[in-house]
């Protein structure tokens, strides 16, 4: 990863702010920058260079990890560190000014840190900057996130050689999050969803003990994280006889769905808004009367973090570019029957988009 | 769960404030005063009664699990929900003060808050009372916390049925993840920690896909989530020929980190500062010489979090009371070489403590 370019693209926009430093707090967007894994920093970053600040559990690995940026240790807590190497900066004739994340920066923490400062230095809220740079992935992230993507697809094949009337929700997962193990992930990026039977009408419904059944449809949303990357997918599966009289609704809706999660991919190139890709999927399911069960948005941006920008929801204005990674995520749930979603990773490209999840979407009876 | 309990508490607690509702964020908190399991929410509590509001995902979800609140959904974003209830509250002549939790609200969301409120309604700071709540375990979250602990132990006999020479780090995780999610374990409570060798030394050492070798430590740190609450305990184990000669500073080093922790534990009661059980194993450590390579604290309180009050770390100065639970984790770290660490999890009882962990700590070579 090339730690410097990032750190200089986001040195460039500073220089058009009045930030004279920023603050980074967000343990993600750390790891962009420099390299850092742990669960405990503060990245500095300022014209003349960049300062990671974290504590004694991480010096070596701080030391082994860290790129692009000077390493401090504190001996005790990691703010009074943070103020003291800003406190000895050479005063400028107007004051310093310090940006920090206004997103992830906590009431308590702004105190804390101004309590320390000596005059002179200024706190002032940014924007999420790193965020803003994230949004677009490089070739080292690209790599990365299909990487994810294709661990992700390969536990689902696991999911479905076990998936079975009977079968605990619960099992299913842990045997889809073996397999993540085995193929070398971190961990999962979300807690496993396993939702059979009225239950995969719940949006989220992470697996539980609840066994499955036959006559009703299996929700199936799961992430791993790999070097640091997310995936994010859901396959939807009828349990039992896929030809029966109960299932033709089923499947029915099932290819609505489809048809609305294909059009949403066909709406994704550069230029078009996120909140068009959101009425791509929706006008579909508006058309075959499921408008009112498609609750929530399309999808959302994925990366270093489960949900990050951008939001692919109705109102969204921003433009898709070349290098944003998004989920396509439609549903529809009927309360205490069913639900369905069908969930892919696209990457938009300089023409369309290109869709990283290798799964088949067919309605599929197991 | 008696949420009215702990709600009448706070209520007690605010009505000595000069708050007249409190708007709690931190998802944990509002676990633990209403119930809900989700991702996102804001919980106000007034003195005339509770709200809790999220978004459609969490639909049937809130409705099934929030007790002791009335359950909005909101149709969009869940902030101009809540800002919208507060304005309808009938004026107070001197405005109406709403407390923040100043450790989990961003300076972001305050201001989206603040812009939506009318004028009259006025957000202050607060500190961390429901914290301070929680920090005593009632007896349905001392039974939650007993069976988290006890499933945690059972997955560390699964990963000595694993540990052995060439096998790789991940693996041994991978098989202690199963059998939490086989126990019935929501997840992990934090990213399992299986540092052979060297990697031994890191205190945050995760599994890696390094194979282990003989000659070595192994550092075990794990836990499980089950029904919301956490479990936390380490084991080290010695790979190899325990007799050998390159074992023998091993097994001193080891007597010496036992011995410090069991001083920890015996210190552990009502009426002690949590800096006085630190002190007790660092005393113990710096007998032997290896006061130095103790590098960090010797516990945190565990609950709903895996890292929650107290800190029982060195000048902590607050009181152990009756219902607190803690880890007692000392740990010497030699970098390049080897580390060991020996945790627990204990509950201050009225006249010392319980130990929780029932896994035995004698020196063992697998």
């Amino acid at each position: 990863m090339d730690f410097q370019a990032r750190q200089t693209k986001l040195r460039e926009h500073l220089a058009t702010t009045r930030f004279d430093g920023l603050l980074i707090s967000h343990l993600p967007n750390i790891r962009y920058l420099c390299g850092f894994t742990g669960s405990a920093g503060f990245l500095l970053l300022e014209e003349s260079g960049s300062v990671f600040f974290t504590d004694v559990r991480y010096d070596t690995q701080a030391h082994l990890e860290v790129k692009s940026a000077k390493v401090v240790i504190a001996r005790k807590s990691v703010l009074p560190a943070v103020a003291d190497t800003l406190g000895r900066r050479r005063k400028r004739p107007g004051g310093t000014i310090i940006g920090v994340e206004a997103e992830h920066c906590t009431l308590a923490d702004r105190k804390r840190l101004k309590d320390l400062l000596p005059a002179g230095i200024h706190l002032k809220e940014s924007a999420p900057i790193v965020e803003g740079l994230r949004v677009i992935k490089d070739a080292g992230e690209l790599k990365r996130i299909r990487a994810a993507v294709k661990l992700g697809a390969g536990i689902f094949d696991r999911a479905l050689e076990v998936l079975h009337p009977g079968v605990k929700e619960v099992e299913v997962a842990a045997e889809m999050e073996l397999a993540a193990r085995r193929g070398g992930a971190e961990g999962m990026s979300f807690e496993t969803i396993i939702a059979s039977g009225p239950r995969s009408a719940l949006p989220h419904g992470r697996a539980s003990e609840k066994r499955i059944r036959a006559g009703s449809f299996v929700v199936c949303d799961f992430g791993v994280i790999l070097d640091g990357y997310c995936s994010d997918q859901t396959r939807t599966v009828w349990v039992g006889d896929g030809q029966s009289a109960g299932s033709k609704a089923a499947r029915k809706a099932y290819k609505a769905v489809l048809e609305g999660q294909l059009a949403a991919i066909a709406a994704v190139k550069p230029g078009v808004s996120p909140g068009d890709v959101d009425s791509a999927a929706r006008n579909v399911l508006q058309e075959h009367g499921l408008g009112d069960y498609f609750t929530h948005s399309t999808g959302h941006g994925v990366g270093l973090e489960i949900h990050e920008a951008p939001r692919v929801a109705a109102g969204q204005r921003e433009r898709l570019q070349p290098g944003m990674v998004i989920t396509i995520e439609p549903g529809v749930y009927f309360p205490g029957k069913w639900g369905i979603r069908i969930e892919d990773m696209v990457a938009v490209t300089a023409t369309g988009c290109e869709v990283l999840t290798p799964t088949s979407k067919g309605f599929l009876a197991v």
